[in-house]
């Protein structure tokens, strides 16, 4: 029996009218012959709910008994979606992250998933039932309910696909599909049939809200299919698959904007060996997620040491600086809080020359100053001012055809 | 380690103010050196919108999506409870029914408790934690969850008291504890400090409504001293206990009144042996819970044979007389839809004379006319008609002095 996975956002199973909605998938699914598991997120404000009830006790909850507390969301969903389909007339079970043996490990609101008894799932599919999975939890080896934190469910959803070897996973969320930018930024940009696990990584990771990048990460891995679709209508969608080799002929399959970034730089550095891991190991006990690095000679002996960090780290983030000093010498701190970053994503850039001087000169003409650039692969990152960051994006969507869809842009 | 039990209903979790104050007892009784249980219900009326919530998707739910989905409020409350006691400084974990290997058989919505874990309890409170049990949930054998039914958390809370051990087992509610009847029909009922289990059960399966008769019986099983306090202020309680000698210096302790009972009745049964066993088994099938059972011989080879019924179970229970029809020969049907039960218990009725009398006389004063009369070694009970209940009750608590303390008591 070929097995399919369909993961229902919160927004998909607010009310009762849309959970009825997501039991008509599955059973279309299960009447096209398909083994059919759904994977549910708690309902619309829910999780939101139960956070203020706990803010309400407690400014700052043990992160264990938030686990405990948030994961009755998805539970609840999954028993609701069970009885729609079960008054549709059609055989369902409900199962929770510890009922599947979903084991992670024991870091509570971000669980990293170890395995989960797919044979569970198997049997009931066996016998006929459509299998609603709660997204977003599993348990640690001491039976503590643990959560994967933010976009868990659909990591939920690709692990569940990976393990049971389903033919497809679909993403049901409130957006048609895989935009080429930020539409509500600029209007034109245009939705993509089809993107690669690392361009949607890239993407993810710069922002992009619709696919986590765990998610992403888990299917690029195991190579699931990921098909992002609107729940609330029958288009297309976007196919988050392998690289494929006419993906190529495009230099430039998305742009991105990432706000409320801060810039640190530590200027005139020894420039030793191992200073820059003494840094970087006293962001991280703080646990500062640190974006982009840039490291530059100024002298012989010096170096200036630049990166890049959410604000909502930046007092954690200057607790740091203050302990790095007295390990590491340097000349002075020198600290931006007015920075986003635009960033232009595509596979395609492996083999297309001219894209960095495309995005600069387009950054140029729009008279966007840019504080600094960095590159991967697959990326050419410029953190800007806040306040052009917008008109940036848009000089940068407009210069690769963005709002185009890929067969009738232009090459680079 | 002294280990005790604390149980907060619904009524005692509902608000966060109401939480904290749970939190409080808890710890009080932790400086006092206690290792400290506490067992919590669902939230106010957060059952109750779970509930509404599955209606609308399903009138019908099926029994196990419906635990899956109401076990949740419990888990919310324990998590919550945690909170409150990690932010007032104390060490607090929450463990739900599955946590504590709470197992139980698989009957959804009413499943019979057979084990825990309670070693994993003691470990808890051996680390200094206060260790809060989400109520009225287990698992059965496959891991699904399964609630315990109405009272299913003070059945928790007694079974907790008993499995680990524990020197006593408060059961917080919103009263003051056990009265010797229904104080907003006999505003003079008084509250008794104290009540045997033997008093309790009877009182419970009649309709007392602040313990359920199936923590009492736990509670008698396992010899646990059940204390019933309101959450609201620190009255002293009811101790439900072992039966005392100066018990029994009282001949009642409490009357009780049922209402919303049925009474059918079969007229001239073919009295030979099986007959009571065939027409009990249809109604056991049918889900009947038949209260009182009378059976009369009215001729060498006919009995009448009454039973009184919930009128929630009248339409299940008039679907089995048809089918009893067909194996058991009788005369006619009888069904009386309005009738309540007025009961007076004591275990000194065992060693007194003329409670009987004093009831009857009591109610012939009153002009109420009694339609039938059953007995336990501890219970008199007489059916009455349901507009004569209320005044049948206060005649009887009257006779016998309920507006008393027991001491202050005449004998009978």
């Amino acid at each position: 029996m070929a097995i399919i996975v369909q993961k229902f956002g919160g927004t998909s199973v607010a009310d009762a009218a849309k959970i009825r909605r997501a039991a008509d998938r599955a059973i279309a699914a299960y009447e096209e012959g398909y083994g059919v598991v759904v994977v549910a997120s708690a309902r619309g404000k829910q999780t939101d709910q139960l956070i203020a009830d706990a803010l309400e006790l407690n400014p700052n909850p043990p992160k264990r008994e938030m686990d405990q507390l948030i994961s009755t969301g998805e539970q609840q969903t999954v028993s609701l979606i069970a009885m729609a389909l079960e008054a549709k007339g059609y055989k369902a079970i409900s199962l929770t992250g510890a009922q599947i043996r979903m084991m992670t490990d024991g870091v509570f609101s971000k669980a990293l998933i170890l395995s989960m008894d797919a044979e569970r799932i198997h049997k009931h599919l066996n016998k006929g039932r459509i299998v609603i999975v709660a997204g977003f939890q599993g348990i640690d080896e001491d039976d503590n309910v643990t959560t994967l934190g933010r976009g868990g469910s659909d990591t939920t959803a690709v692990a569940l696909a990976a393990a049971t070897g389903a033919e497809k996973c679909e993403i049901y969320t409130d957006v048609d599909g895989i935009y080429t930018t930020d539409p509500r930024i600029f209007k034109e940009a245009v939705k993509l049939d089809r993107i690669s696990y690392e361009e949607m990584l890239e993407m993810a990771s710069l922002g992009a809200g619709v696919m986590h990048i765990r998610a992403v990460g888990f299917g690029m891995r195991y190579n699931v299919n990921i098909h992002v679709r609107n729940s609330g209508n029958d288009n297309e969608g976007t196919l988050i698959t392998a690289e494929e080799s006419d993906m190529e002929g495009v230099s430039v399959s998305g742009a991105t904007i990432q706000r409320d970034m801060a810039k640190i730089s530590l200027i005139g550095v020894d420039n030793v060996p191992g200073n820059a891991a003494k840094v970087f190991a006293h962001l991280a006990k703080a646990k500062v997620v640190v974006n982009d690095i840039i490291q530059t000679e100024i002298s012989k002996e010096k170096a200036n040491l630049s990166f890049m960090i959410l604000i909502s780290d930046l007092d954690a983030a200057k607790v740091a600086v203050e302990e790095i000093k007295s390990e590491v010498n340097f000349d002075e701190v020198f600290i931006r809080e007015d920075i986003a970053e635009v960033s232009v994503i595509g596979v395609g850039m492996r083999s297309h020359y001219g894209v960095a001087e495309k995005m600069f000169g387009a950054l140029a003409n729009a008279k966007v100053n840019i504080d600094s650039i960095t590159t991967s692969e697959i990326r050419i990152s410029c953190a800007v001012d806040e306040d052009q960051a917008e008109k940036a994006l848009k000089a940068v969507c407009l210069a690769f055809d963005l709002d185009k869809q890929p067969h009738d842009r232009g090459r680079c």
